[in-house]
């Protein structure tokens, strides 16, 4: 009961063309659908092992931003008991009816304390997985690009780290996996999951409202090099990578959508169940933390955002 | 809520020092302790990234065989709410006193319809892993042997599947994620899972009471060449691969320890939320559903148990 | 000087269009040109990262089976040499003259002590390989299949296999790597290299005149995987593996073209120079020799040749 | 005839204990015999899958720097033949005599055009590989550290990269794989094999007499991952990498030894036999054929060497 995962992510580019070209040819995601609006057209992306309506949505806007991010809960009834929750916390809720947003039905929206809109859906809509669920072969041939079978993550800023992972925590039920905590015992890094897996959503100390990445997962190391030679095949612009990180213990490749937003291929790392208990990084090993290889992050990671 | 994962195995074995010597130094478990037991000495395992104080109990016995199987509960209260619901299937439950058992407090035992004995726990000893909390590197250095990360799943046979699956799903709350099903109709391999992997435990049609198999969890695909190597550097007799499953879509090797019960090494395969919808597999298609690349299954495999 | 590896290898098969059909979609060569002739018409494929006219060479004929197989040399006087060598041998050699056979200029073909028709060929029309001499990415993007880069070796049989892995040493100035001898001392498998791989051709004791497999290089251990992906995606009969062998310690997986000639892929193993000394092994080990992770060896592998 | 392959790389460290345990506790080498000597106590290793007595000899010195390279040749007469031709290109050719360097025999040493002393080595001792010639098991277990097979080339530095690479081929019988050409016409880099490998030695243009790396030898990208995975839990200092090579096409890691000599773990790449076209890149292109990820080569990877 509760939140499941990271549902969606919707963004603004500049380009949208550009963007359908990139999103699709090089990430090799399918385009949903395209939606025509007032306030800037919309291109709904999904990967091929995802079976809902879009993982990513691109919406035109002249600056590149982040409009928001949604997660999905498994019942009907969830999104009554945390609207009343989230109510409970001072916050004020959003119902967004069925038939407002493309994709998915009656759904909740909300300011988070790190000044990001949230959301939360439940009944999204069904387009299918490029597997069929009798007998399915275990592998899609003929895709395009780097493919990756379905979105993991995303990495959000907040001024107030601490209070925003309390909220994830005490509200919306998340666990927190990992935790980096400065000299003066405040945490400027939260890593939190529902999922299973090591983060469904994290938080690092930064610019409120901003987006860090968001992230796809791939299925081992071999594809994260494939990943890497696609996207220098491309020319795309690699921020770090291949590398692993400390934390979670997954192997990564950072880098940038031609339009800036920062995109993370993501493997490995361990399976939390919620008897997991926190790990605690100190702000002196940051630098092995986010990637243990180089041991140390990049200016341009700590300061680029969107 | 419930159940979260398989908690621990407890098989027989004619050769305790041959156990010892196999789940040490090949597979690289670590020996927690060992037990002195008119019942049977026993011995007490788990793998280097699990914290709780074992996953696997050998005892002797002249005969190879299984004892039970255990999964490990998220709260002490779904222990009560379990055990009501159970009984009110119409099942004996028993409760096991603190300290009754080694490594685990209070739980509760009964018998499935599929002739099994099956375990509840909550309260399990931690021990720890081999990476600390505060500013873990990202591997374990001097690891013996295969050393999987963690147990994985069991699959165990049962003249009556859907009997069975049907208490997994209704009285445990577990969720189907693959299914056989046999040309009249029956279902004869049932798929089921609560810690949103492809399976935590599986039933296929054969004797009741018998185990087929349980399995650890590689990294990757270069983890099983390496336990392949492993294996025959040892020794070990491979049932089969290393091959692919069409069923969970993971990379395996079967094998067999020296007192005969079969062992898995899995890895692969896809992350099931709640919302994942069951696939189903036609009897006609059981070669390619099993051993992808063979598209056969041997007879061996389906006819040797303990 | 002398010679550098195996050039291609000439098969017949009673269906060109499926040959066609397999070769190009499934394995992933590329058809170069197509000739037809009342000896039979013929197809010529290349590997995408081979520059030379072909490596695989398929003939129409009613029954499946090998026409003969061609090593290149370095130098044109490489020719004149070799074959006053063979002949000092007492063996026939013809010249085919520039013009006669596609893709190639003047040659020299004999009949080898094991009743194998082998070619010696120099001036090989080149055609390119996928990727520019100029600034080339290092990754060919758009191949389809298994698309191994090129052919790595072939192994044939003999009755007297001391006698004809001689002939290659003394007269062809290969080098042993690798030897199989029986417990009465006979050489009963011969590994042999020039371009300080582990093995451009083996012997293995059968009849004369007969192909077990030829072999396709791939660069690791996921390409196996996805060879094996490939394979079983589209219903093509696996031999055996993913498996290792003992000898060369390679990687491989072997499986039926359609029509029923054995087709390898293959990867890994050492890098043997000149001064590599000869690895032998006793009939008794041949299980692990071949099969690695198996420890025997199917009797399919041994009696199915073509 | 004539070389085979990089023999060993003899190097200068200020601190003997240090390199002896990252050498072998690190990289993995094995530690064959240690030398006092008036001139510096030397050390020599060698990679576990290597027969001859050392691929790197470390001295003694209270500077970093690079005593010499030595290339194995296959014949004793190929001593006479290259000394004659070294000679003829008006270089004076030193006679090494037997006993007087630890692990070889007669040998001879010569001054480069690009400053460096180079040697020709036959008559090494064999210590043996860790695997036997009879019956070997295809893996080496028990190994420490990132333990490579064996060396792989070494990449120096020079004033005039056309001179030095033009004797190398002419005088040398080396082959030019690929090469770096700036917008002048000048050939600022040059990759050179004998053994059927990418490079078995390489020149950039830079100070005369300097070392830039040498190179181990691993068998794919998952040990790459091992290696990195092992220079972090080990903090050593990473220069670049996990990466891919535009050049060669191979996986790499530069990371430095505690004194400072630049390492590098190599992967991948294609196998030229000799009648393998030079690849060309121009100056425009170099960062991509240094590190096909990143597309550019940071300043510490141009400026650092010894």
């Amino acid at each position: 009961m509760g939140v499941l995962r990271l549902s969606h992510v919707d963004i603004t580019v500049p380009d949208l063309d550009l963007a359908a070209a990139y999103y699709t040819q090089v990430l090799g995601l399918e385009l949903v659908e395209r939606e025509a609006s007032a306030d800037g057209d919309r291109l709904f992306f999904k990967c091929w092992d995802e079976r809902d309506h879009h993982s990513l949505a691109v919406r035109y806007h002249p600056r590149v931003g982040l409009d928001r991010f949604a997660f999905k809960v498994e019942h009907e009834a969830d999104l009554d008991e945390l609207e009343a929750r989230i109510e409970a916390a001072g916050i004020v809720v959003h119902r967004i009816a069925d038939g407002e947003e493309i994709g998915q039905g009656e759904s909740i929206r909300f300011e988070l304390p790190s000044g990001h809109e949230m959301e939360l859906v439940h009944n999204v809509h069904k387009v299918g997985g490029r597997l069929p669920l009798l007998n399915p072969k275990p592998i899609a041939e003929g895709l395009i690009g780097i493919a990756p079978p379905r979105m993991d993550h995303l990495l959000v800023q907040a001024e107030e780290v601490g209070e925003v992972s309390t909220f994830f925590r005490e509200v919306l039920d998340f666990r927190l996996t990992e935790q980096i905590v400065s000299g003066a015992g405040h945490q400027i890094g939260a890593f939190l999951e529902r999922s299973h897996r090591p983060h469904d959503i994290a938080f690092v100390q930064g610019p409120n409202g901003t987006l860090h990445h968001f992230s796809f997962w791939l299925d081992d190391w071999d594809h994260v090099r494939r990943a890497a030679d696609i996207l220098a095949f491309n020319g795309i612009a690699v921020d770090i990578g291949p590398t692993r990180h400390g934390i979670t213990r997954g192997e990564t490749i950072y880098f940038f959508d031609p339009m800036g937003t920062r995109n993370e291929v993501f493997t490995g790392g361990y399976r939390p169940d919620p008897d997991f208990p926190t790990i605690t990084w100190t702000e002196d090993q940051i630098g092995r933390a986010i990637f243990y290889y180089e041991g140390d992050v990049n200016q341009r990671f700590v300061g680029v955002h969107t």
